[in-house]
């Protein structure tokens, strides 16, 4: 917006809150939770073009009074940290879900789709953003490739991108940057910085499994939240280097409550404390609630429920620098607004974005639909070459000893163990019997055609295979079978949705979703997408795998960044050793 | 600093922290004060480039060992909000006695310098401040001219160079914004006040009596603090919409007792509010101490040490987006620390400034002088056609009605008083023997010579007169005196000395203080200037005025914001209604 057209809005505020225009709306008889005080007291609030303009201002027109009834009224929750695109839904799609719980502004690390579209994805993801029912804030993705040298991506932010981005109005922050590429002292990481320092905006930090010389060192870097204690002890290490919790409650990482009975237990102030989800997947946000829930659990293990809204609302935007827009129900914040009947029972009646009621009684009003870029939906491209031989693993002799990468139930590590294969026709098989299936990843930009493969164990496939585009951090295609044809069929299907989950059997489509945007999202409804997630995984289940969540262990199966073992378009991955290595280790015969 | 400078700064402070270099400095056997936790623990600190890297990291080669010798450890003090040429020293004399009392990091609004000299000014201040022992930030200031329309003064802040200004990396806010700009919706201010929230920077306030309405409109025009509550209502009525306090200790405005007080009865908490001291002589400061005194004043009156020390750190580091630069001792952050023997006795036995020992047990180590453009010091123009003739006041008659500007011992608001004054010669003529003296401002500029004219009561001077260029805000000459010679030959000294304070009698200069920098600082250290000054004012005792301080009355009687009456070079000032206004009534005879 140009200078003089952000003046006179200003202006106009000011004329709304002096009285001299009529206003938009006016909500009476709220009980009104000040985080900045900490007092509730009876309240009406004035708004006027989606800002809060007074409080308890002598009665004025207004288009539309709106009668609170006596319910607490809260500035709308804020999450921290959340990558959007682990829910398979557009942000227009996911507002559904997550704006009835009251969760209004989002400050989303949407480094998978920069990580398949660069640039062009995050311009897209906030391309007609007002349109939302809650707010969407960048942190700007501070590792696209997440391992540079190992991985093919689509998009690439060097330090020149990540600087033009964090010029954007909706940059908050550098995304978060793993401790290895700190640990290693890369300056690239360190420009990118240096470079959020110098607009005002500070830098997220992901402060997974560090000592305390290592915390040291990363506070040294300027990296100022952490989202992945998990323990109490954790979390004090890092405050005690000024590296402020983000306190996540997620889908499977689930840290709220030991983190929340630490604070509680130590009498530790919640003043620079927040919320986040990371990753949570639509069924748990429908079924259990999304910041509300943090904020649920907080009071339920003995936090006062102003605290907990604080650390839902103030404490957040203060630490995002963004106090003069959100976070409070003050005049000049936008007025982002939820009304609640019970302090104890965090569950809105309804919920204003901007002044405009976006959800009532857990029923979101419908945001339009976003348009995106064409190529957007263009994102794979297969290998001219590929074929079911692409799979192919030639070897020696009879048998070969192998790396083969084991899964671990639930978590997104993996262990090495190594197995003799037998040899048949110079090619190494899966054997279903032993659960030891072929995996594959097929790069899917259109830039190189590689295709590499390796042995997985821990899917127990009986038959077919399964495919992927979601595959973390690079999103080539990864797939698992049985046999080279399926895995074939499965990616070609991919190719042919343009991205997406799907699941063949002897040569047939069993299942499949489509993710066509940056084969990472959906474009369908969010309980469309829900139903479809569901039939397919049930086809997975018959197919003999017994897991939760197949397609996300399968996504995550290929992060060259967890260990033990990856698998990217460069091949089999050595993570504790950052390098690629070798499938086969020895062959007998 | 380049990006490459910048980065290979940023590498060596890791590579400092990691073991990989020999630390500057490494202080241990601390207690020390966690602002984050609020915990308070032995620990060691590593000092590497100015900068913090390393808190109990294991034994590590140090150029120095200093042994704190169980002392406290504690951030550096903020004085959030501070008017540096009210001490009249150069900001290096200054430090002399603010940094042993702890203060490391003021955020100076530097309006004074700016009305005289605008931008250069400004920037001569910020110049090689890094050889300072405090840390210099800029509250740019939002209002000079302070009255445009009603006085000239040598610089002026527009749009645009306010705009550059908060360009600068030592630019942290948009500097206190009265409220009658605000409550006027002058559009040149809200256009201020939107480049500082562009740039992801503060808009300081000044709510001075405002009530809820106007708090509500002030608040949404994005002034987020304020340092001018007197009681705690007031404090809490701004708080409320979202303006949190910079609790204020001066020399005349002394608010923490009542504030504090209050904070404590109702058991707020503290952990949005900061300190200031806005305006406080230097014997005051010497006597009893800079932000230390508000910090102890705090703790005295309830607060918790660590809650008081976190209102003079974190709190104001966070609040102007610093908390990565000062506010705790943790990595990144600047080694701006003290030790104290006593949390209960805030003195500081040794002051470190980015690790370099910058006071101990109560004594500076002196900055070295810094220097300043020579123009900076050739700020008195007088007019050409300036003699004593000037100062002639015509009317008709044998006696005129005039207004009169009655001062108010101690405060800077005044009276109006009408008077019927004799006519001699066709011209008014001040009376020593009513305390009806005559007062003239000159304008010092070389831009257009206005002098005018008023009639004062108060200041009791039974000869002379007394001159002063140090003048609120436009900072032109004033000059108050019982006949027009010994005021000419005042103002003829002011323009010998290119500004400062004189007092004459029978046209022989009884005294001076020079004030060679912009006419408002002296460049002499900080002793001497108070042992001038005390000598001074013993002079201009003698000359019958009992005034405390009666340069600092003048230089605030000229102010055309301050009730009710003000004189600029463009007349006299009836300041409610905001207008030149005529000195003489009505004519008699």
């Amino acid at each position: 917006m140009s200078t003089e057209n952000k003046t006179a809005r200003l202006l106009s505020q000011l004329e709304a809150s002096a009285g001299d225009r009529v206003l938009d709306l006016r909500i009476e008889n709220t009980l009104l939770v000040n985080v900045y005080t900490g007092e509730i007291y009876p309240a009406s609030i004035d708004i006027y073009d989606g800002v809060v303009v007074g409080i308890n201002n002598p009665a004025r027109k207004a288009v539309e009074i709106f009668d609170a009834n006596g319910h607490y009224a809260l500035p709308g929750f804020i999450d921290t940290h959340v990558h959007i695109e682990t829910t398979l839904l557009t942000p227009e799609a996911l507002a559904s879900v997550i704006v009835p719980w009251g969760s209004t502004s989002l400050c989303v690390d949407a480094m998978e789709i920069a990580n398949v579209a660069g640039i062009d994805g995050l311009l897209a993801l906030i391309k007609d953003a007002d349109m939302l029912s809650f707010r969407l804030f960048l942190e700007i993705p501070s590792r696209v490739p997440t391992a540079p040298g190992l991985e093919t991506t689509g998009g690439v932010l060097g330090v020149d991108e990540v600087a033009e981005l964090l010029d954007l109005e909706e940059a908050v922050s550098l995304g978060e940057l793993d401790p290895s590429k700190i640990l290693a002292r890369r300056p690239e990481y360190l420009e990118k910085i240096l470079h959020a320092l110098d607009r005002g905006k500070i830098c997220n930090g992901h402060a997974i499994g560090l000592d305390a010389i290592a915390l040291n060192i990363y506070a040294t870097a300027h990296l100022s939240d952490d989202h992945e204690s998990v323990h109490f002890e954790e979390l004090l290490d890092r405050l005690r280097v000024g590296i402020v919790p983000l306190i996540r409650e997620g889908s499977s990482e689930r840290n709220i409550d030991e983190l929340v009975r630490g604070v509680v237990k130590h009498g530790l102030s919640t003043h620079t404390m927040m919320f986040c989800t990371d990753d949570k997947h639509v069924n748990d946000i429908v079924n259990e609630g999304h910041i509300s829930y943090n904020v649920q659990r907080a009071i339920d293990l003995g936090l006062e429920p102003v605290q907990a809204i604080q650390m839902a609302t103030l404490n957040a935007a203060k630490h995002f620098r963004m106090e003069h827009k959100i976070g409070s129900i003050t005049p000049g914040r936008y007025a982002d607004i939820l009304l609640i009947e019970n302090l104890r029972e965090i569950r809105p009646t309804f919920v204003f974005k901007g002044g405009r009621c976006v959800a009532a009684h857990g029923k979101a009003v419908l945001c339009p639909p976003k348009s995106y870029p064409e190529k957007l939906f263009h994102t794979v491209t297969l290998p001219d070459t590929f074929s079911s031989v692409s799979f192919a693993i030639e070897t020696k002799g009879t048998a070969a000893k192998c790396r083969v990468i084991s899964l671990i139930q639930d978590q997104i590590i993996n262990k090495e163990i190594q197995a003799w294969i037998p040899v048949k026709d110079g090619q190494l098989h899966a054997d279903p019997e032993t659960d030891i299936l072929k995996l594959a990843v097929v790069e899917r930009y259109g830039k190189n055609g590689r295709v590499s493969t390796a042995l997985v164990k821990g899917f127990k496939l009986k038959c077919g295979a399964l495919a992927s585009s979601v595959s973390h951090d690079h999103h080539n295609i990864v797939v698992v079978g049985t046999n080279d044809r399926d895995m074939y069929e499965a990616v070609r299907e991919l190719g042919r949705l343009e991205g997406g989950f799907a699941a063949v059997k002897d040569g047939s489509i069993l299942g499949s979703l489509a993710l066509p945007l940056a084969g990472l999202m959906s474009t369908l409804p969010a309980e469309e997408v829900m139903d479809k997630m569901n039939i397919l995984n049930e086809i997975v289940r018959e197919m003999g795998c017994t897991m939760n969540a197949p397609f996300m262990a399968l996504s995550f199966i290929s992060l060259p960044t967890v260990p033990e073992l990856g698998l990217t378009d460069f091949g089999l991955i050595d993570v504790m050793d950052h390098r690629i290595t070798n499938l086969v280790l020895e062959n007998e015969g």
